[in-house]
Protein backbone atom coordinates (compact mmCIF):
# COMPACT_ATOMS: atom_id res chain seq x y z
CA UNK A 1 0.00 0.00 0.00
CA UNK A 2 1.30 3.78 -0.72
CA UNK A 3 2.54 5.55 2.45
CA UNK A 4 0.15 8.52 2.11
CA UNK A 5 0.09 11.55 5.21
CA UNK A 6 -2.29 9.14 7.27
CA UNK A 7 -0.14 6.06 7.11
CA UNK A 8 2.88 7.88 7.55
CA UNK A 9 1.42 9.69 10.86
CA UNK A 10 0.02 6.30 11.88
CA UNK A 11 3.75 4.48 11.90
CA UNK A 12 5.03 7.43 13.20
CA UNK A 13 2.84 7.48 16.59
CA UNK A 14 3.73 3.68 16.20
CA UNK A 15 7.31 4.25 17.33
CA UNK A 16 8.26 2.98 14.05
CA UNK A 17 11.19 4.96 12.20
CA UNK A 18 12.21 3.38 9.08
CA UNK A 19 10.23 1.18 6.79
CA UNK A 20 11.09 -0.80 3.97
CA UNK A 21 9.61 0.59 0.84
CA UNK A 22 10.22 -0.70 -2.85
CA UNK A 23 11.83 1.01 -5.55
CA UNK A 24 10.52 3.36 -8.04
CA UNK A 25 10.71 1.79 -11.35
CA UNK A 26 13.01 3.83 -14.06
CA UNK A 27 10.84 4.78 -16.67
CA UNK A 28 12.30 6.58 -20.38
CA UNK A 29 9.64 8.26 -21.87
CA UNK A 30 10.44 8.43 -26.09
CA UNK A 31 7.91 10.14 -28.07
CA UNK A 32 8.05 9.47 -31.62
CA UNK A 33 7.30 11.74 -34.83
CA UNK A 34 8.82 13.71 -37.15
CA UNK A 35 5.48 15.81 -37.24
CA UNK A 36 6.43 16.79 -33.71
CA UNK A 37 7.44 20.16 -32.86
CA UNK A 38 7.71 21.21 -29.07
CA UNK A 39 4.99 23.75 -27.85
CA UNK A 40 5.86 27.23 -28.20
CA UNK A 41 8.09 26.84 -31.01
CA UNK A 42 7.23 27.63 -34.44
CA UNK A 43 6.07 25.21 -36.78
CA UNK A 44 5.41 24.62 -40.64
CA UNK A 45 2.53 23.23 -42.28
CA UNK A 46 1.86 19.76 -41.43
CA UNK A 47 3.38 19.71 -38.14
CA UNK A 48 1.91 19.81 -34.35
CA UNK A 49 3.13 20.29 -31.21
CA UNK A 50 4.08 17.39 -29.18
CA UNK A 51 1.96 16.40 -26.15
CA UNK A 52 2.45 13.14 -25.05
CA UNK A 53 5.99 13.38 -23.65
CA UNK A 54 4.64 15.33 -20.55
CA UNK A 55 1.75 13.38 -20.09
CA UNK A 56 3.70 10.41 -19.95
CA UNK A 57 5.93 11.86 -17.71
CA UNK A 58 3.73 13.29 -15.13
CA UNK A 59 1.45 10.12 -15.37
CA UNK A 60 4.36 7.84 -14.15
CA UNK A 61 5.07 10.08 -11.50
CA UNK A 62 1.45 10.29 -10.33
CA UNK A 63 1.57 6.07 -10.49
CA UNK A 64 5.13 6.34 -8.63
CA UNK A 65 7.37 6.10 -11.35
CA UNK A 66 10.77 7.99 -11.67
CA UNK A 67 11.47 9.34 -15.01
CA UNK A 68 14.97 9.16 -15.80
CA UNK A 69 14.92 10.41 -19.08
CA UNK A 70 11.77 11.95 -21.81
CA UNK A 71 12.97 12.66 -25.20
CA UNK A 72 11.39 13.26 -28.83
CA UNK A 73 12.50 11.58 -31.73
CA UNK A 74 11.92 11.76 -35.52
CA UNK A 75 10.83 8.74 -37.54
CA UNK A 76 14.06 8.23 -39.11
CA UNK A 77 15.34 5.46 -36.80
CA UNK A 78 18.86 6.10 -35.91
CA UNK A 79 17.99 8.52 -32.99
CA UNK A 80 15.15 5.72 -31.88
CA UNK A 81 17.76 2.96 -31.77
CA UNK A 82 20.46 4.90 -29.82
CA UNK A 83 17.63 5.66 -27.51
CA UNK A 84 16.72 1.96 -26.71
CA UNK A 85 20.16 1.39 -26.65
CA UNK A 86 20.96 4.14 -24.10
CA UNK A 87 17.80 2.59 -21.94
CA UNK A 88 18.91 -0.96 -21.91
CA UNK A 89 22.40 -0.92 -21.12
CA UNK A 90 25.03 0.05 -18.33
CA UNK A 91 24.21 1.75 -14.96
CA UNK A 92 21.07 3.99 -16.59
CA UNK A 93 19.20 1.04 -17.71
CA UNK A 94 15.61 1.54 -17.54
CA UNK A 95 12.48 -1.31 -15.95
CA UNK A 96 10.40 0.57 -18.33
CA UNK A 97 10.24 2.20 -21.69
CA UNK A 98 7.30 3.67 -22.53
CA UNK A 99 6.67 5.02 -26.40
CA UNK A 100 4.26 6.87 -28.19
CA UNK A 101 3.38 6.84 -31.97
CA UNK A 102 5.11 4.46 -34.31
CA UNK A 103 2.74 1.58 -34.00
CA UNK A 104 0.38 1.81 -36.76
CA UNK A 105 0.14 0.43 -40.01
CA UNK A 106 1.52 3.32 -42.20
CA UNK A 107 5.11 3.85 -43.72
CA UNK A 108 6.98 5.48 -41.64
CA UNK A 109 6.67 3.80 -38.10
CA UNK A 110 9.17 3.83 -36.70
CA UNK A 111 8.66 1.60 -32.99
CA UNK A 112 7.07 -1.16 -35.55
CA UNK A 113 10.01 0.01 -38.16
CA UNK A 114 13.04 -0.54 -35.39
CA UNK A 115 11.61 -3.36 -32.75
CA UNK A 116 9.11 -5.21 -34.86
CA UNK A 117 10.78 -8.24 -34.10
CA UNK A 118 11.15 -7.58 -30.23
CA UNK A 119 7.33 -6.33 -29.66
CA UNK A 120 4.47 -8.17 -30.29
CA UNK A 121 1.78 -5.70 -32.11
CA UNK A 122 -1.61 -5.85 -31.77
CA UNK A 123 -4.91 -4.26 -32.82
CA UNK A 124 -7.00 -3.95 -29.62
CA UNK A 125 -10.97 -4.07 -29.43
CA UNK A 126 -10.50 -0.95 -27.60
CA UNK A 127 -11.69 2.65 -28.35
CA UNK A 128 -9.30 4.90 -28.43
CA UNK A 129 -6.12 2.75 -28.40
CA UNK A 130 -6.94 0.20 -30.90
CA UNK A 131 -2.89 -0.27 -31.75
CA UNK A 132 -0.71 -1.73 -29.26
CA UNK A 133 2.64 -2.89 -28.95
CA UNK A 134 4.16 -4.76 -25.80
CA UNK A 135 7.10 -6.70 -25.29
CA UNK A 136 10.43 -7.28 -23.42
CA UNK A 137 13.92 -6.71 -24.42
CA UNK A 138 16.95 -8.82 -23.85
CA UNK A 139 17.87 -6.62 -20.83
CA UNK A 140 14.86 -7.16 -19.09
CA UNK A 141 12.97 -3.59 -19.92
CA UNK A 142 9.43 -3.77 -20.50
CA UNK A 143 8.66 -1.79 -23.04
CA UNK A 144 4.80 -0.17 -24.00
CA UNK A 145 4.29 0.99 -27.38
CA UNK A 146 1.47 3.47 -27.32
CA UNK A 147 -0.38 4.89 -30.00
CA UNK A 148 0.29 8.56 -31.06
CA UNK A 149 -2.83 10.29 -30.38
CA UNK A 150 -3.36 12.37 -26.98
CA UNK A 151 -6.51 10.89 -25.77
CA UNK A 152 -5.64 6.94 -27.16
CA UNK A 153 -1.88 7.42 -25.26
CA UNK A 154 -3.30 8.68 -21.82
CA UNK A 155 -6.11 5.98 -22.09
CA UNK A 156 -3.79 2.98 -22.97
CA UNK A 157 -1.07 4.40 -19.99
CA UNK A 158 -4.49 3.59 -17.44
CA UNK A 159 -5.16 0.40 -19.05
CA UNK A 160 -1.76 -1.36 -19.87
CA UNK A 161 0.77 0.95 -18.17
CA UNK A 162 -0.24 1.82 -15.15
CA UNK A 163 -1.20 -1.48 -13.85
CA UNK A 164 2.18 -2.44 -14.52
CA UNK A 165 4.14 0.38 -12.60
CA UNK A 166 2.18 -0.42 -9.59
CA UNK A 167 3.27 -4.15 -9.54
CA UNK A 168 6.53 -2.96 -9.62
CA UNK A 169 6.14 -1.42 -6.96
CA UNK A 170 4.65 -4.32 -5.22
CA UNK A 171 1.22 -3.26 -5.00
CA UNK A 172 -1.78 -5.67 -5.34
CA UNK A 173 -4.03 -2.98 -6.14
CA UNK A 174 -3.56 -2.36 -9.26
CA UNK A 175 -6.78 -1.22 -10.95
CA UNK A 176 -8.47 1.95 -9.73
CA UNK A 177 -11.86 1.11 -7.96
CA UNK A 178 -14.56 0.66 -10.40
CA UNK A 179 -17.68 2.40 -9.78
CA UNK A 180 -21.28 2.23 -11.42
CA UNK A 181 -22.76 5.06 -12.16
CA UNK A 182 -26.66 6.04 -14.22
CA UNK A 183 -25.50 7.75 -17.58
CA UNK A 184 -27.13 11.19 -17.42
CA UNK A 185 -27.44 11.24 -20.98
CA UNK A 186 -27.16 9.33 -24.10
CA UNK A 187 -24.08 8.73 -25.96
CA UNK A 188 -23.14 6.42 -29.24
CA UNK A 189 -20.40 3.83 -28.45
CA UNK A 190 -18.28 1.85 -31.01
CA UNK A 191 -19.53 -1.26 -32.48
CA UNK A 192 -17.50 -4.37 -31.20
CA UNK A 193 -15.03 -2.16 -29.24
CA UNK A 194 -14.97 -1.94 -25.23
CA UNK A 195 -15.17 2.54 -25.22
CA UNK A 196 -13.20 4.05 -22.67
CA UNK A 197 -14.81 7.64 -22.62
CA UNK A 198 -13.28 10.63 -21.12
CA UNK A 199 -15.87 11.70 -18.28
CA UNK A 200 -17.31 13.99 -16.26
CA UNK A 201 -19.09 13.07 -12.97
CA UNK A 202 -22.75 15.02 -12.24
CA UNK A 203 -22.64 15.81 -8.47
CA UNK A 204 -25.93 17.58 -8.34
CA UNK A 205 -27.61 15.01 -6.36
CA UNK A 206 -25.22 13.59 -3.71
CA UNK A 207 -26.75 10.49 -3.19
CA UNK A 208 -26.93 9.96 -6.93
CA UNK A 209 -23.91 10.70 -9.22
CA UNK A 210 -24.02 10.00 -12.34
CA UNK A 211 -21.89 10.24 -15.49
CA UNK A 212 -21.64 12.32 -18.58
CA UNK A 213 -19.17 12.51 -21.83
CA UNK A 214 -16.66 15.11 -21.07
CA UNK A 215 -17.03 16.67 -24.37
CA UNK A 216 -20.76 16.61 -25.68
CA UNK A 217 -21.63 14.11 -28.47
CA UNK A 218 -17.28 13.44 -28.90
CA UNK A 219 -15.73 10.98 -28.54
CA UNK A 220 -13.41 11.43 -31.21
CA UNK A 221 -9.32 10.06 -30.07
CA UNK A 222 -8.21 13.77 -31.16
CA UNK A 223 -9.95 15.63 -28.59
CA UNK A 224 -7.39 16.66 -26.21
CA UNK A 225 -9.80 19.18 -24.62
CA UNK A 226 -11.63 16.49 -23.68
CA UNK A 227 -8.80 14.64 -21.50
CA UNK A 228 -8.29 18.18 -19.47
CA UNK A 229 -12.05 18.34 -18.61
CA UNK A 230 -12.42 14.60 -17.67
CA UNK A 231 -12.21 13.09 -14.29
CA UNK A 232 -13.21 9.55 -14.97
CA UNK A 233 -13.64 7.10 -18.10
CA UNK A 234 -16.90 6.01 -18.81
CA UNK A 235 -16.04 2.27 -19.75
CA UNK A 236 -18.57 0.97 -21.91
CA UNK A 237 -18.60 -2.94 -23.14
CA UNK A 238 -17.92 -3.73 -26.94
CA UNK A 239 -21.40 -5.27 -26.97
CA UNK A 240 -22.79 -2.03 -25.97
CA UNK A 241 -24.13 0.09 -29.47
CA UNK A 242 -25.64 2.57 -27.97
CA UNK A 243 -25.75 4.43 -23.83
CA UNK A 244 -29.01 5.45 -23.08
CA UNK A 245 -30.05 7.93 -20.01
CA UNK A 246 -30.25 6.02 -16.58
CA UNK A 247 -28.28 2.92 -18.06
CA UNK A 248 -25.73 2.03 -15.41
CA UNK A 249 -22.15 2.71 -16.49
CA UNK A 250 -18.89 1.31 -15.06
CA UNK A 251 -16.58 4.68 -14.32
CA UNK A 252 -12.96 4.83 -13.35
CA UNK A 253 -12.47 7.53 -11.19
CA UNK A 254 -8.82 9.46 -12.31
CA UNK A 255 -6.58 11.77 -10.03
CA UNK A 256 -6.04 15.17 -10.55
CA UNK B 1 -8.00 24.31 -11.39
CA UNK B 2 -4.97 22.12 -10.54
CA UNK B 3 -2.70 21.14 -14.03
CA UNK B 4 -2.49 17.44 -13.58
CA UNK B 5 -1.36 15.05 -17.04
CA UNK B 6 -4.49 15.42 -19.07
CA UNK B 7 -4.49 19.23 -18.28
CA UNK B 8 -0.90 19.69 -19.40
CA UNK B 9 -1.10 17.72 -22.17
CA UNK B 10 -4.18 19.33 -23.54
CA UNK B 11 -2.38 22.87 -23.04
CA UNK B 12 1.00 21.14 -25.10
CA UNK B 13 -1.47 20.24 -27.75
CA UNK B 14 -2.99 23.69 -28.28
CA UNK B 15 0.68 24.99 -28.33
CA UNK B 16 0.17 26.64 -25.28
CA UNK B 17 4.29 26.66 -23.75
CA UNK B 18 3.49 28.67 -20.70
CA UNK B 19 0.98 29.65 -18.29
CA UNK B 20 1.01 31.58 -15.04
CA UNK B 21 0.13 29.59 -12.43
CA UNK B 22 -0.38 30.92 -8.57
CA UNK B 23 2.84 30.77 -6.35
CA UNK B 24 2.66 28.03 -3.53
CA UNK B 25 1.48 29.01 -0.42
CA UNK B 26 4.73 28.59 2.17
CA UNK B 27 3.75 26.94 5.01
CA UNK B 28 5.69 26.27 8.99
CA UNK B 29 4.49 23.47 10.81
CA UNK B 30 4.88 23.34 14.85
CA UNK B 31 4.33 20.44 16.46
CA UNK B 32 4.22 21.18 20.57
CA UNK B 33 4.49 19.40 23.32
CA UNK B 34 6.95 18.28 26.14
CA UNK B 35 5.93 14.58 26.14
CA UNK B 36 6.72 14.16 22.14
CA UNK B 37 10.07 12.45 20.89
CA UNK B 38 11.11 11.52 17.34
CA UNK B 39 10.21 8.31 16.34
CA UNK B 40 12.71 5.43 16.75
CA UNK B 41 14.46 7.86 19.72
CA UNK B 42 14.75 5.98 23.40
CA UNK B 43 11.96 7.66 24.95
CA UNK B 44 11.12 7.69 29.17
CA UNK B 45 8.09 7.19 30.94
CA UNK B 46 5.21 9.14 29.66
CA UNK B 47 6.54 10.09 26.55
CA UNK B 48 5.20 9.18 23.34
CA UNK B 49 6.13 9.80 19.64
CA UNK B 50 5.76 13.25 17.66
CA UNK B 51 3.64 11.93 13.95
CA UNK B 52 1.88 15.30 13.63
CA UNK B 53 4.89 16.81 11.72
CA UNK B 54 4.82 14.56 9.11
CA UNK B 55 1.42 14.19 9.17
CA UNK B 56 0.73 17.60 8.41
CA UNK B 57 4.02 18.30 6.28
CA UNK B 58 2.53 15.19 3.92
CA UNK B 59 -0.98 17.07 4.02
CA UNK B 60 0.10 20.26 3.20
CA UNK B 61 2.65 18.88 0.26
CA UNK B 62 -0.75 17.40 -1.37
CA UNK B 63 -3.01 20.07 -1.08
CA UNK B 64 -0.40 21.96 -3.20
CA UNK B 65 1.47 24.06 -0.13
CA UNK B 66 5.10 24.33 -0.24
CA UNK B 67 6.62 23.23 3.56
CA UNK B 68 9.83 25.86 4.49
CA UNK B 69 10.01 24.29 7.71
CA UNK B 70 8.82 21.61 9.96
CA UNK B 71 9.88 21.79 13.63
CA UNK B 72 8.73 20.39 16.92
CA UNK B 73 9.68 22.51 19.92
CA UNK B 74 8.21 22.04 23.87
CA UNK B 75 5.60 23.24 26.23
CA UNK B 76 7.91 26.62 27.48
CA UNK B 77 7.34 28.91 25.17
CA UNK B 78 10.84 30.17 24.33
CA UNK B 79 11.08 28.22 21.30
CA UNK B 80 7.88 28.40 20.02
CA UNK B 81 8.18 32.01 20.36
CA UNK B 82 11.92 32.22 18.14
CA UNK B 83 10.05 29.87 15.97
CA UNK B 84 6.80 32.35 15.37
CA UNK B 85 9.02 35.21 14.98
CA UNK B 86 11.01 33.71 12.21
CA UNK B 87 7.86 32.51 10.46
CA UNK B 88 6.47 36.18 10.98
CA UNK B 89 9.47 38.19 9.50
CA UNK B 90 12.07 38.96 6.73
CA UNK B 91 13.35 37.12 3.66
CA UNK B 92 11.38 33.43 5.31
CA UNK B 93 8.20 35.26 6.05
CA UNK B 94 5.25 32.20 5.77
CA UNK B 95 1.98 32.85 4.37
CA UNK B 96 0.70 29.71 6.90
CA UNK B 97 1.62 28.87 10.40
CA UNK B 98 0.03 25.30 11.55
CA UNK B 99 0.75 24.16 15.23
CA UNK B 100 -0.70 21.02 16.63
CA UNK B 101 -1.34 21.12 20.31
CA UNK B 102 -1.28 23.37 23.19
CA UNK B 103 -5.00 24.43 22.66
CA UNK B 104 -6.28 23.08 25.21
CA UNK B 105 -7.73 23.97 29.00
CA UNK B 106 -4.65 22.43 30.33
CA UNK B 107 -1.71 23.98 32.82
CA UNK B 108 1.10 23.94 29.58
CA UNK B 109 -0.95 24.60 26.57
CA UNK B 110 2.08 26.89 24.75
CA UNK B 111 -0.02 27.58 21.84
CA UNK B 112 -2.63 29.41 23.82
CA UNK B 113 0.06 30.99 26.56
CA UNK B 114 2.11 32.23 23.97
CA UNK B 115 -0.27 33.52 21.42
CA UNK B 116 -3.94 34.06 23.73
CA UNK B 117 -4.02 37.56 22.31
CA UNK B 118 -3.58 36.93 19.08
CA UNK B 119 -5.28 34.16 18.45
CA UNK B 120 -9.32 32.85 18.58
CA UNK B 121 -9.73 30.26 20.70
CA UNK B 122 -13.07 27.53 20.16
CA UNK B 123 -14.71 24.52 20.94
CA UNK B 124 -16.33 23.46 17.75
CA UNK B 125 -19.29 21.34 18.06
CA UNK B 126 -17.48 18.26 16.26
CA UNK B 127 -15.63 15.32 16.74
CA UNK B 128 -12.46 15.17 16.99
CA UNK B 129 -11.33 18.66 16.66
CA UNK B 130 -13.57 20.22 19.26
CA UNK B 131 -10.34 22.54 20.47
CA UNK B 132 -9.36 25.10 17.79
CA UNK B 133 -7.65 28.25 17.54
CA UNK B 134 -7.15 30.76 14.63
CA UNK B 135 -5.92 34.11 13.89
CA UNK B 136 -4.39 36.03 11.49
CA UNK B 137 -1.14 37.71 12.75
CA UNK B 138 0.16 41.36 12.14
CA UNK B 139 2.84 40.02 9.50
CA UNK B 140 -0.40 38.54 7.32
CA UNK B 141 0.54 35.03 8.55
CA UNK B 142 -2.70 32.72 8.83
CA UNK B 143 -2.32 30.73 11.93
CA UNK B 144 -4.24 27.69 12.82
CA UNK B 145 -4.12 26.24 15.95
CA UNK B 146 -5.39 22.81 15.76
CA UNK B 147 -5.52 20.26 18.31
CA UNK B 148 -2.82 17.38 19.41
CA UNK B 149 -4.04 14.12 18.85
CA UNK B 150 -2.78 12.63 15.30
CA UNK B 151 -7.14 12.07 14.23
CA UNK B 152 -8.63 15.05 15.49
CA UNK B 153 -5.40 17.17 13.62
CA UNK B 154 -5.87 15.12 10.51
CA UNK B 155 -9.19 16.22 10.43
CA UNK B 156 -9.37 19.51 11.34
CA UNK B 157 -6.61 19.91 8.71
CA UNK B 158 -9.32 18.23 6.30
CA UNK B 159 -11.95 20.89 7.87
CA UNK B 160 -10.35 24.15 7.96
CA UNK B 161 -6.53 23.78 6.80
CA UNK B 162 -7.07 22.42 3.50
CA UNK B 163 -9.49 24.83 2.12
CA UNK B 164 -7.79 27.33 3.40
CA UNK B 165 -4.27 26.23 1.52
CA UNK B 166 -6.80 25.85 -1.81
CA UNK B 167 -8.19 29.36 -1.65
CA UNK B 168 -4.60 30.83 -1.35
CA UNK B 169 -3.88 29.06 -4.89
CA UNK B 170 -6.96 30.81 -6.21
CA UNK B 171 -8.85 27.54 -6.71
CA UNK B 172 -12.52 27.57 -5.94
CA UNK B 173 -13.12 24.02 -5.40
CA UNK B 174 -12.54 24.13 -1.55
CA UNK B 175 -14.24 21.61 -0.55
CA UNK B 176 -13.88 17.64 -1.44
CA UNK B 177 -16.95 16.32 -3.35
CA UNK B 178 -19.47 15.14 -0.93
CA UNK B 179 -21.05 11.70 -1.86
CA UNK B 180 -23.71 10.56 0.14
CA UNK B 181 -23.35 6.43 0.65
CA UNK B 182 -25.70 3.96 2.42
CA UNK B 183 -24.33 2.97 6.25
CA UNK B 184 -23.15 -0.75 5.79
CA UNK B 185 -23.21 -1.22 9.77
CA UNK B 186 -24.60 0.02 12.74
CA UNK B 187 -22.50 3.13 14.95
CA UNK B 188 -22.72 5.66 17.72
CA UNK B 189 -22.25 9.02 17.12
CA UNK B 190 -21.08 11.65 19.89
CA UNK B 191 -24.63 13.70 21.10
CA UNK B 192 -24.38 17.35 19.91
CA UNK B 193 -21.32 17.47 17.59
CA UNK B 194 -20.74 16.67 14.18
CA UNK B 195 -18.77 13.45 13.45
CA UNK B 196 -16.37 13.30 11.14
CA UNK B 197 -15.24 9.30 11.04
CA UNK B 198 -12.40 7.53 9.42
CA UNK B 199 -13.97 5.34 7.50
CA UNK B 200 -13.82 2.88 3.90
CA UNK B 201 -15.67 2.31 1.31
CA UNK B 202 -17.05 -1.25 0.70
CA UNK B 203 -17.22 -1.81 -2.91
CA UNK B 204 -18.48 -5.07 -3.11
CA UNK B 205 -21.17 -4.09 -5.26
CA UNK B 206 -19.92 -1.62 -7.79
CA UNK B 207 -23.48 -0.08 -7.74
CA UNK B 208 -23.73 0.34 -4.77
CA UNK B 209 -21.07 1.54 -2.68
CA UNK B 210 -21.35 1.48 1.03
CA UNK B 211 -19.33 2.83 3.61
CA UNK B 212 -18.26 1.71 7.49
CA UNK B 213 -16.29 2.63 10.26
CA UNK B 214 -12.35 2.14 9.69
CA UNK B 215 -11.96 0.67 13.20
CA UNK B 216 -15.36 -2.14 14.08
CA UNK B 217 -17.25 0.25 16.95
CA UNK B 218 -14.61 2.53 17.29
CA UNK B 219 -14.93 6.27 17.04
CA UNK B 220 -11.65 7.24 19.45
CA UNK B 221 -9.86 10.37 18.48
CA UNK B 222 -6.68 9.27 19.73
CA UNK B 223 -6.97 5.70 16.96
CA UNK B 224 -4.29 6.80 14.74
CA UNK B 225 -4.47 2.95 13.15
CA UNK B 226 -7.54 3.69 12.07
CA UNK B 227 -6.32 6.77 9.79
CA UNK B 228 -4.11 4.38 8.40
CA UNK B 229 -6.72 2.18 7.33
CA UNK B 230 -9.22 5.17 6.36
CA UNK B 231 -10.05 6.35 2.69
CA UNK B 232 -12.92 8.70 3.41
CA UNK B 233 -14.38 10.41 6.29
CA UNK B 234 -18.05 9.80 7.06
CA UNK B 235 -19.47 13.12 7.96
CA UNK B 236 -22.89 12.49 10.54
CA UNK B 237 -24.63 15.71 11.42
CA UNK B 238 -25.18 16.82 14.98
CA UNK B 239 -28.74 15.76 15.42
CA UNK B 240 -27.75 12.35 14.46
CA UNK B 241 -27.31 10.06 17.28
CA UNK B 242 -26.86 6.54 15.70
CA UNK B 243 -26.11 5.55 12.37
CA UNK B 244 -28.63 2.24 11.20
CA UNK B 245 -27.07 0.32 8.43
CA UNK B 246 -28.71 1.76 5.19
CA UNK B 247 -28.76 4.78 6.55
CA UNK B 248 -27.49 7.85 3.78
CA UNK B 249 -24.00 9.04 4.76
CA UNK B 250 -21.96 12.07 3.70
CA UNK B 251 -18.36 10.95 2.43
CA UNK B 252 -15.93 13.22 1.97
CA UNK B 253 -13.08 10.59 -0.24
CA UNK B 254 -9.79 10.89 1.08
CA UNK B 255 -6.84 11.09 -1.24
CA UNK B 256 -3.39 8.54 -0.98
Amino acid sequence: MPLGPRQLAALAAADIARVTVSEAPHVVVISTGSELVEPGLSRSRGQIPESNGLLLETLVRQAGGDVVRRVHVDDGGSAFRREIAAATTGGSRADVVITSGGVSAGAYEVVKTELGDALRFSRVAMQPGKPQAFGVLPSGTLVFGLPGNPVSAAVSFDVFVRPALLALQGRSDLHRPALRLPAAESWHTPPGRRQYLPAVIDRSDPARWRVRPATPGGSGSHLAGALALAEAYAVVPAETAVVEPGDLVEVLLLEG
